[in-house]
């Protein structure tokens, strides 16, 4: 657990619209971060701009993604090409008593640098093994591990947080005051996301660990 | 209701890692579209690439944004700048035998192109009007509607879906025939988006109409 630490906004980072809704320390961006399975990279090349979604996951100041030697993606961002990295989290939609002041709940983050490889054996390996306590804690002791061909064929990139800025909003609608005394329901209808439950495949033999009997929430 | 189209990939959308994932017809991306209230737009400018969530929505071969004229990323995205649109759900984590076949399962839709902006005033109210009815269907018909200065306030852009393409991975996992015999239990970690009960605003006199009423799933 590291102490709370206020990021200084870069000019990219800076929120320019709706200023109110920005968060620049470390806390909510973690928090962001750590709700999320799945990132969306932008980046550029030859052919254009491109955006990909991607697993990920955090330890400490950075963000860890993963993927094979081979990968034309993994292989760009090996080269040091900038990336910017979002993850958003929809928590409601906002019913105003006017279509104009109509709103979104969520929780986003945007994080802009350089991926440098983790190219220590012994970093790696402990990278994805942080990886899979984040899919499934207690998983890593039951699964087949990484053999040495596996992790041959697997590349770790990881990506400082340092220049990053979130955005959240949260709470009900902001009606314009000659709105007020219109008779229209104003509220939020709250998304999350379920946990349902675990589907055990056709080959599977086993009872299901604790990890999976309290997947469902 | 459009027939269902196959999509040409073109050079940036042909999908390579993992290619026999890969959709390439409009009842899977509109689906994908649909489902969807975000989307996550890079772009790149003299500050490098970016990459923004937006509200978006679809009307039959285009996805629609929308935003306040004196933004920053509408002004860019009025002036031709090519942009790659892409939308991803997260249906469940995928537990393997081994770590290195674990997976997830996902539904995802990157879109190539540039912006055109909805200038004519018949059509952007009607657009603005279709992104409410997906909000929710009947609001449209109780909230105060835009008035011409909230209107002209707002900048309606839409992008054709003809560069586009899907991935999408659903199923158990896929083991290596040697560690069939292991002990671990495998199968799938579903996720789904719920729902959940609406809160009324402290400021809201009204009952909740069908649309609030039938919110929760």
């Amino acid at each position: 657990m590291t102490d709370p630490i206020s990021l200084p906004p870069s000019d990219r980072t800076r929120v320019r619209r709706i200023a109110e809704n920005a968060r620049y320390d470390t806390v909510t961006l973690h928090a962001i971060i750590d709700a999320a399975y799945l990132c969306h990279i932008a980046f550029a090349d030859e052919k254009g701009t491109h955006c990909i979604p991607m697993a990920c996951w955090r330890e400490g100041n950075h963000l860890y993604i993963h993927g094979s030697n081979g990968g034309r993606l993994i292989k760009l961002f090996t080269q040091g090409t900038q990336v910017c990295i979002t993850i958003t989290h929809l928590d409601g939609l906002v019913l105003a008593r006017s279509a104009f002041n109509h709103s979104m709940n969520y929780r986003s983050a945007v994080i802009y640098g350089v991926f440098e490889q983790v190219k220590e054996e012994e970093k790696k390996r402990a990278s994805m093994a942080a990886f899979m306590d984040k899919i499934a804690l207690g998983r890593q002791q039951q699964a087949r591990p990484g053999n040495d061909k596996e992790f041959a064929a697997t590349t770790v990139l990881r990506i400082s947080l340092d220049e990053a800025a979130c955005k959240t909003r949260s709470g009900g609608p902001v009606d314009d005051a000659e709105d007020m005394a219109l008779p229209v329901w104003v509220g939020v209808l709250p998304f999350s996301i379920q946990q349902a439950a675990p589907i055990p495949h056709e080959s599977c033999t086993q009872v299901a660990p604790g990890y999976v009997q309290q997947w469902e929430k």
